[in-house]
């Protein structure tokens, strides 16, 4: 029995476990990404592990994210980066260069290799047969010290897609068709593999979209096989050497499979507030839009943007609408500055935004009190704009650019002009807004300003923990949640001090008032606690006031990775139903706990309510070492 | 004896007073125009006049400032001018349109027209001969109403200019070289009128950078004759039925006289904090850059930026800079990206800004802590930039983008590129971002956000006026002091009550505080107090605090109109030694205030020390009217 292609390239990069679905592996990686919302973490992380310079093919640090730079934090942390990279040899894409996953796709991303990003949309690279994962800031930052990255085998879904998209269909709405199919809990601990006669007819950029988005599935990642059209871009990047072909084995097996027949598709749209609430355009009505927002690192490629002009050429923006264009990389922008495409698009009276995430981080743009926006992004979760009244509805490039020209939501159909786009024969290649970093015996100063601030390490592991309850939270509760992100709080993500004062803030405004007033203590929680976002800052800003533990009915995977990685004992309640006999404020102690680890069987005391419960502690050999330890760092540090 | 171009307007738009240097007039209003961050509220009060629609030849709604848009504020803000500009038979500029005074020169300046803006910088329409000033949204409201504007007979003060500017040095010198031999203070009361044979080698762009920066003299406006260049601009703007020729009778008198030698001139910069700072590029020596902004309402026509991709191109942004360049307009936009010189910027590694006033104002691009900054904008005031450590130079556009180049700062006759600008002999022409207001008898529904507060509106006048010294100032107090302008407070514009918590926020944050505390008071200041924009603002929220009257040793223009329609007291030293004796939480009483006005002479009691000074209220009589019925509203109020 042959191997698809995600079991191909595990199986070249495996250093540790045995490839059976669930169980725990360790890969290699061969590159990395960060971004600067993230990154600065990452950065610090990698400094406090000690070693010379980076361990990896290629590592490569992106400014994408904090770029409105209302304060000095910014322009600092931009300048910290940049000079901590150089001085580890990591590659620093400057400001103003594009979106990280775009211009990874286009300069970085290597079919067959590994990479691990501190972004969720890592997965991009996936469109040319790259395995592509988000992780925490910590987990990029061993990888960039040549650590392995820990997970668990994945399933591996086929996707297999037949058939043809459909004139103003876009790869937008095949991923869109995906969610509407497997939910935003239908991915957690798989791999989507694209496959069947349906790809050949689906270039890199639209690939890449499908992988990006593939995220908002809780997948560990989606991927395409390198082929003839993956050949066609490397090409016209001039990156050909760069190329091998690659996929699955004619029967390769697979654990779950799904078809799609591409002329089935219509143009789809996800409605408030999830990228899985998907109906067709025609479906959801004619909606009257206040606002229209096409980029970000789903959507804002060469051909994005040469469709999305196609359509605008000769028209103009409804006088109701704001329509705002944020090209996704400096190649795009200057490629379409060159052909025409964008005097046409500015013609239309599109605003043109920087060549940054923007509007789909809420980094601008929120749009007006129950303003009605379409986005051409991934995610459209609750307040995510910046304006928690908003409506935004997730939709392709195509039915946004035809609904900013007629003022509602209008199936793109309705408007008959030909936007086939070719792959140009060349882009245009100018990596100079991508800094070398020093050779390995120049010197670098790293340039610290005052928002950065060092980041918590925890101690090792005490015998007995207690404290109190310090908050009682429900189930499915995100990042988010924890550590809100938005333009307000963005520019201190290198400043846990200051963050940990917004920590659980949109929930429960006196959380770290109250752990501190307490000393620390434990979070108690229900199911799936931690998912979405990969941010490290859900476990760092806890840490910092002083979170022992949390106890939970269950974990998102990489929430639990980063509570781990920061020495936060991860324990789930052995009876769900026990959830309720702990409450806030509540006194507990768990004597032994360093004993109990090892069988995985705790006792809680709540010397409050004088009752004792039974709790699992569900983590590997190695993963038991690192919280005894008091985390990855130690861990490392002990152990080198 | 002839008249000089600004008596010739003044005599055809004079409707009460006597032309007679420092004599109170009253003239009627051709235009108005209005911003964003100054408009809310100028709309909110022509509401509160209860007209219909507005009784000027043409007013224009601008939206430029509050562009980045990180909560619903800004996008119900927008909505809310758009709708009650359409109600009022106002035109509406929608955003991403660009600057409001670039686009008022190109498509609306009319030679020997009159024209007040709620922003300061609105002297730019004076590049093509209109009288064009400043002033504070109300005096806007009431201009739209019908109502004259009343200002002083100013001095005229010619410049003459001589000669031609060589290579290299701009239109941004002459103004800085005019700020160097006048200071910030040397233009209160006064009108430069620009003439010589010099100024046939300045197109209109040039010398809307002249008039616009001739706000910085403190000055009530800048003017140019309208001749052939003017109707070369005209012409290309298709507006040729829009130009007359203008200038002044050859045997013109003036107040004053400046003679400058263009050929004499080299690139200067105006160093932190001050644009009179103002020293030769090369005499401020070579300091290395952060980073280089060229734009805003002072520097971002078309000839600018064709200038500076002439520069950019074929060179790349040193790697320590970031090069951030924000388009005057949409027209400024579409002509470069149609010629190919956009790319070229872009292919230079700048980072492309929406056509908006974008770092000017603060809002957004603060540089990084103690960060250099060429910027190529009008104002350097201390924290403007958003980042209180920021050292921003002012320069030429030439000297911007060579010094981008360089990493450090550089005379830019140092690259030797011919950058020659002709004027195109048709600009691209399309209205459609702006649009026309409703019919007379249209209904319009106006929409307002929840970010829209009332506004506070003064009391009569009391006899007796007392309370505490609640702040005490030094020279040169700028309403950047007193009503902060930046990204995190321009988007409360229209809502004075929170905005009131940040009144003089970067010199004493414990001013409002105070001002509460002790039932509002006095505010003691130096010479010019209220310099720089025309905010009203830094009258609303004083007043709003409960400040009763300033106490300065003089007063700028704008503010000191300001500070009279809302009723707030100006007040000034007798002798400018008494200054002294008035100290932080001293309690001060001035009885009889009201019989005092008329003959301008006061006596304030400073029971606290136990002294007693004499002060000077410098008012016409239509001023003492408005300050005894507790503000301009309430007098329009009682006399109709």
């Amino acid at each position: 029995m042959g191997d698809n292609l995600v079991y191909k390239i595990l199986k070249k990069h495996i250093v540790e476990g045995i490839l059976n679905t669930g169980e725990p592996i360790s890969i290699k990686i061969d590159k990395t990404l960060t971004q600067d919302s993230t990154g600065t973490m990452a950065y610090l992380q990698l400094e406090a592990m000690g070693i010379d310079r980076v361990k990896t093919k290629k590592s490569v640090a992106f400014i994408d994210h904090n770029m409105l730079q209302q304060g000095f934090e910014n322009a600092d942390d931009h300048k910290f980066i940049q000079t901590v990279a150089s001085k580890y040899g990591v590659y620093f894409s400057k400001p103003g260069n594009g979106i990280c996953h775009q211009i990874f796709l286009e300069r970085f991303a290597t079919p067959g290799d590994t990479l691990i990003g501190s972004d969720s949309h890592t997965p991009t690279a996936g469109g040319v047969g790259m395995l592509a994962m988000g992780a925490g800031g910590l987990d990029v930052a061993l990888a960039m010290g040549g650590g392995a990255y820990n997970i668990n085998t994945p399933k591996v879904v086929k996707v297999e897609l037949k058939g043809k998209l459909n004139k103003m269909v876009a790869a937008k709405d095949v991923i869109l068709e995906v969610l509407r199919i497997c939910t935003v809990k239908g991915g957690v601990g798989k791999v989507f593999e694209y496959c069947g006669e349906g790809i050949k007819s689906l270039s890199v950029p639209e690939r890449g979209t499908i992988t990006n988005m593939g995220a908002e599935l809780g997948a560990t990642t989606s991927i395409f096989p390198s082929d003839e059209r993956t050949l066609e871009f490397f090409k016209a990047q001039g990156r050909e050497e760069d190329w091998i072909e690659l996929k699955a084995d004619k029967d390769a097996v697979y654990d779950e499979e799904i078809v799609i027949d591409l002329s089935d598709l219509k143009p789809l749209t996800a409605k408030p507030h999830s990228p899985d609430n998907v109906v067709s355009v025609e479906e959801a009505g004619k909606i009257k839009v206040d606002q229209v927002f096409i980029g970000s690192c789903t959507n804002s490629s060469y051909e994005d943007l040469m469709k999305v002009s196609k359509i605008l050429k000769g028209n103009k923006v409804n006088k109701d609408v704001s329509l705002v264009i944020g090209p996704g990389s400096r190649q795009v922008m200057e490629m379409i500055a060159r052909n025409g495409a964008l005097a046409d698009i500015i013609s239309s009276g599109a605003r043109i935004l920087e060549n940054s995430c923007g509007p789909c981080i809420g980094m601008g743009q929120a749009p007006g009190t129950n303003g009605i926006s379409l986005r051409t992004v991934n995610r459209n979760f609750y307040g995510r704009s910046g304006t928690l009244s908003g409506q935004i509805y997730i939709v392709s490039p195509e039915t946004a650019a035809v609904s900013a020209i007629k003022g509602y939501l209008t199936d793109p159909r309705e408007m008959a002009v030909d936007i086939k786009v070719d792959m140009p024969e060349k882009f245009i290649i100018d990596d100079s807004m991508i800094l070398a970093p020093a050779k390995a015996n120049e010197e670098v100063e790293v340039v610290r300003g005052p928002n950065i601030k060092p980041f918590p390490i925890n101690k090792q592991l005490e015998n007995n923990i207690d404290g109190k309850v310090l908050i009682k939270v429900e189930d499915n509760i995100t990042t988010d949640h924890i550590m809100p992100s938005n333009s307000k709080l963005l520019p201190f993500r290198s400043n846990i001090p200051y963050l940990s004062g917004f920590c659980f803030n949109t929930i429960d405004t006196e959380f770290p008032k109250r752990a501190k007033e307490f000393n620390g203590g434990f979070i108690v929680a229900g199911e799936n606690y931690g998912q979405g976002s990969s941010r490290e800052h859900a476990a760092l800003a806890p840490l910092y006031l002083g979170v022992k533990a949390v106890i939970a009915k269950s974990f998102a995977r990489i929430h639990k990775a980063n509570l781990i990685n920061n020495g936060i004992v991860p324990i789930e309640f052995k009876d769900p139903l026990d959830y309720e006999k702990l409450d806030l404020i509540d006194d507990l102690i768990i004597e032994d706990i360093k004993g109990s680890l090892d069988n995985g069987l705790l006792k809680i005391k709540n010397s409050t309510k004088n009752i004792e419960i039974e709790a699992l502690v569900k983590l590997t050999s190695k993963e038991i070492d690192v919280i005894r330890a008091g985390g990855r760092l130690n861990y490392v540090k002990f152990n080198s």
